[in-house]
């Protein structure tokens, strides 16, 4: 590999110059040549270190910091959404009012919300592709490797106690364990209202300039007291200035920068297309649901939410695709790699095929993209069906050859999810059900095997109609009972859903198994192919695609051209106002009533939202945007709608991360929602709050269980 | 005509539905039906003439509206300010500080401004077109309208005393008689600081949101006492609001939106690409000059203003232009009405031929691309030393074969131009002709006839040192001088620059002669007839393109989709704050010190600017926008940056016109300008103002003149 990489060193310097602050850089491999050359400053290990303990994932797709010795933790308000909304009922609507625990003891523990800090990181990459011997067929290779990861995460959570997870780099070319200390006592501390966390609301989301109070506070508790954690991140309420070095330590989900022509013009001609035509219709299901009425808007609001956040990042993603200029620049990435590939032997001989079979695994693809597309299910009650139809049917098979959520390492996780007490609503249940099964009958038609098994000679809304009205599965406690009498209790029950379950999980998996077999099993080993081509010209010197593990990007905060002018590298109260009175009593631009009445307690110059070069992607909603001395500056929670083609290029003439500003929100804190103790806590004028008095733990119905 | 009109109804009726809020009608031609059928709104010819008379024209290229009686007009800061500039000096900087007149004698008279109310229009379509006689050449032709022309302006000048301007419409298939009351005695009462005038500066221009005060008042004089007009529009502070329809009337410059589709690729190819190389050019060379110091950014800060204006309107014309989609429809549009007189014989043997002569013409123009764009000079002095040259040539020639501005109907206003005692810097003049110089040796070769007689053996550079140091054209008595002399005294001039002149003012009539006669006569015969051919079929359903004489547009207060989410309808002034806030310091979004300063005297929810969709272009500048009672509402001062392309194409879905709200300009005048007693009059609390005092006349060097 030495003489390769020193063959291609010019080309690598080359691109030094050329990628800006581009990556979501691991926590093994800093980029501290950049850091060094463009900025001037070194990243140590010890730094490294302390932004990495002080960093926390939200497990459901967030990210968050530590933010005091007492386990404060800042995350997004649409990170907390889930639980803020399963924690509030009729009553007590946390997620239209905002919530504040003066105390600890008003604290409200989540139902379901688990925590992860990464605290060891072990290079596995021998182990697991060692596992590929001389003369295997794909298959046999590919089962080898999972059988090994399936072994060292059991071995691992065994030895350590930690949630170990085994992730593939650089498409395969490495493999880590990622060991995690994990927290599910988690409560909440204080959230706005959700009409100034989501100011703007959809027609300001993926957008700059911008006036989102986007914060919510959890505080992470062990043995039922905070957690004190070894690290976590000091405050600057000043922020950051313009043109000043940042960075932002995350989650960051999944980007695509690494797929093949063939893979991404197969996602501009056919996912992103049906993708959009989809979420139209769920959509629609799910707004008529939330015109019943108010309590029904409640209950809706965070699947609209999230599926009107999805279709406006899919839109901007499938924009960017559409852009030559993009696909033009991916075009000239994979033939210069190619062509660095061909004109070395040994490399031409082991990766020169990868791209070809990529292309014709996409083909195949095409054939049967209906099937893959439309044979699914929707909402809470039927996704539970066929997780304990599943269970049924993979608990048997040896650990290696299970699906993923049933494997040892992971049963736990699935079952702490299955049996969540959070609230299931049968009505919104229905109508999307219904609607699924619609679509499937329009797009597959009737004679298909699996429209055959869901309707069962009904038409789509008799059959939704019938599985949800019979059901038990809305009861947390009878999904438990199935799943712990076993395997023949399933195969017997006559619950309607759980026998529609049985009819179509024999479908999927078949269907599964082909995908696997004529799809991805080929593009896995063949991106692997092409990944570790990548890898061997390129080496750590590009960081590798997201996979939801913990990466540091880095950035400045800057200004942008738009809108025909530029946007400001920050914004400012006065522009919340602004926003506010200018669209004149539009629901997503209307103020909550404490920012109304409060104009005159604040400090309307006072920065509120802020925007950096650094290279994010969905998933970082609730990082840390930190300075050279790793203190708080800002929370990300956006990109610009120009960050959305990020998913595939990043250009850091107009891609930014947008963050709520430090300084608005102790501001608000302070002035309008009295909550001067939290900010004493933020900023670090006292370190402890008092401890946590009678009854600490505070749940609300239907929470039925307290967990660990 | 009117079976063709009658044959070609339902096609219209198409028309007029796809059409929208389309329009820059003239005041003889109301789109009454589509006012009636889409907003239920009843034009009057009252109502028409109302409109009209309160009407101003600002010669040198806006608009602007009567709006008290006592003379009161209002135009934009933009508009006003060649005069506030020609009105300061080093020691009162108007532009900089801004200026008030608290009572009529305090108030300045402008140089050289020249404002006209459309009082009179005479349709004389026959008396032009009945001058091409059976037989007649195409020059035959022409140069019988041309006699015509000026026969019926003398006449009619001589017969009203009103300015009297002939105005083809409909690519001449009309003719007019456009009589306007002229007024020559304005004077200035109220400039805001340019820095709020323009706030946002040359990065905000064309865009929307925004925050401009964009607003000057100058009150019309006639006999020395301020003029009481007829006609004067009322006031509504409240403004219009979300979704009202409103009116602009103002004088639209031109648009190209009846340009053949030949004549579009060629502005697209050819016009534009180079006149935006050449902006760059001049940009460079005065912002050159202006960062020697103060004063020089004083001097040439209009030209830098209306350069960087120019660029930005280019760029968007131009972006549009190489939009498929606009493309696509202007194809679309020709070969609908291409089809229509095919299928008519007696207009296919009229007007089929046009489109394919205008395309030849162009084929010619490409070869002369090079002569036709660089043989030209810049600044006052050499364009003087032109006048002055060309009239010696003219004047001797009958009155209908001379060029336009050398007509017995138009000299006088060339001379009152070429006698403004207007500052003049040769610093600036020589840097800025040696550009020119230089720019027309690169593209044309030292070879050049042109280029030979203006280098004259020198380079650029020395060239323009010695006519600008040694000329005596500077003067203004010097040019009246030479005038007055007349033929004989101006061929005998000494004058370098003269000499100059003289030596290019042939050549570049040959151009001219050459240009008429192989593209300009045969365009302007084929745009005439393909104009026609569009009458014929469509009739006055389709308003004509705009040639700088008054329209009335209509639209609605509305907002639009930008930047990934929606642009509100109107701006606050809590928005302007949020700006400068955000930008903290740099120069385009500065807050003068009477806003910072005053941030608690003003109400920040009060509305600042707005956006409508009506249909306006350059030269709208500083229409007033009024309701249906002919109340102004708001003050036109720009379009956004999608309007652009509105020359060529109207799109209702994005194009908008952004004006300043009538509620901040009488918050500012009242709040931060100590201006009461003009808001007073404004909005007609008070009538009268008292009446002007003893030298009521107030005139800055170096005007040495004064004129009626």
């Amino acid at each position: 590999m030495k003489q390769i990489m020193h063959i291609m060193a010019g080309f690598v310097l080359i691109l030094s110059a050329v990628y800006a602050d581009e990556g979501m850089w691991t926590f093994d491999n800093p980029p501290g040549k950049q850091l060094k050359e463009k900025y001037g400053f070194d990243v140590t290990e010890d730094w490294m270190t302390h932004v990495r303990l002080s960093s926390v994932r939200f497990n459901d797709g967030g990210s968050g910091s530590f933010i005091s010795p007492n386990g404060l933790v800042m995350t997004n308000h649409h990170v907390g959404l889930g639980q803020i909304q399963k924690l509030s009922t009729q009553e007590n609507d946390f997620v239209k009012n905002g919530f504040y625990a003066k105390t600890t003891s008003a604290e409200l523990r989540c139902p379901d919300l688990e925590l992860n800090v990464l605290v060891e990181m072990e290079n596995v990459t021998e182990k697991i592709l060692g596992t590929a011997k001389e003369g295997m067929t794909q298959k046999e290779a590919l089962s080898a490797r999972k059988s090994k990861i399936a072994e060292l995460t059991k071995e691992s959570r065994e030895r350590t106690g930690l949630r170990s997870d085994i992730v593939p780099f650089y498409n395969g070319s490495e493999y880590w364990i990622y060991r995690y200390k994990k927290f599910t006592d988690v409560r909440l501390v204080m959230a706005p209202e959700e009409q100034i966390a989501f100011f703007g609301g959809d027609p300001d989301n993926f957008t700059f300039p911008r006036y989102d109070l986007d914060m919510t506070f959890f505080r992470v508790y062990e043995n039922d007291k905070p957690y004190n954690p070894p690290h976590y991140l000091k405050w600057k309420t000043a922020g950051a200035s313009d043109g000043e070095l940042v960075f932002v330590s995350g989650h960051p989900g999944s980007t695509n920068r690494q797929q093949t022509v063939s893979q991404i013009e197969y996602a501009r001609d056919y996912s992103y297309p049906n993708r959009l035509k989809n979420v139209e219709r769920r959509l629609k299901v799910l707004r008529d649901y939330a015109s019943r009425g108010e309590e029904q808007r409640r209950r809706a609001v965070t699947s609209i939410r999230g599926i009107e956040n999805a279709q406006k990042a899919w839109t901007g993603e499938y924009n960017g695709l559409l852009d030559k200029n993009v696909m033009a620049k991916k075009i000239k990435e994979e033939l210069n790699l190619r062509e660095a590939v061909n004109a070395n032997p040994e490399l031409k001989a082991k990766f020169a095929w990868a791209w070809d079979s990529v292309a014709a695994a996409i083909e195949r693809s095409k054939m049967m993209f209906k099937e893959l597309t439309f044979r699914g299910v929707s909402g809470k009650l039927a996704s539970n069906a066929l997780t304990i139809a599943r269970f049924a049917r993979e608990i048997k098979k040896p650990n290696g050859e299970r699906t993923a959520a049933f494997q040892d390492a992971n049963i736990e996780a699935t079952k702490y999810s299955l049996f969540s007490p959070a609230p299931i609503y049968p009505d919104l249940e229905e109508v999307q059900l219904a609607d699924r099964f619609a679509e499937a009958l329009d797009m597959l038609g009737s004679n298909d095997p699996w429209v055959k098994a869901v309707l069962d000679g009904k038409t789509p809304q008799e059959a939704a109609a019938f599985y949800i009205n019979n059901t038990k599965l809305g009861d947390p406690a009878f999904r438990k009972a199935l799943i712990e009498a076993g395997e023949e209790e399933i195969t017997a029950s006559q619950d309607p859903l759980i026998a529609m379950a049985r009819r179509i999980v024999g479908i999927g998996d078949e269907m599964t198994a082909w995908q696997e077999k004529n799809i991805s099993g080929i593009t896995a080993s063949a991106s692997e192919a092409a990944g570790k081509a990548r890898f061997a010209v390129y080496g750590k010197d590009l960081p590798p695609d997201a996979t939801f593990t913990l990466r540091l990007s880095y950035g400045t905060v800057k200004v942008f051209p738009m809108n025909g002018t530029v946007a400001p590298s920050m914004t400012t109260m006065y522009g919340l106002y602004d926003r506010a009175y200018s669209f004149q009593n539009q629901p997503e631009f209307e103020l909550p009533q404490r920012f109304k009445d409060g104009v005159n307690k604040v400090q309307l110059a006072t920065a509120m939202n802020f925007v950096t070069t650094n290279d994010i992607i969905g998933g970082n909603s609730g990082s840390p945007v930190i300075n050279k001395n790793a203190e708080v500056v800002g929370l990300i929670f956006d990109g610009n709608i120009e960050s959305l083609s990020g998913r595939f290029v990043y250009e850091e003439a107009r891609n930014r991360a947008v963050a709520v500003h430090t300084a608005a929100m102790i501001e608000s804190l302070r002035k309008l929602y009295d909550a001067s103790l939290l900010a004493d806590e933020i900023e670090g004028i006292v370190t402890k709050p008092e401890p946590p008095k009678e009854t600490p733990l505070k749940t609300v119905k239907p929470a039925t269980k307290k967990k660990k």
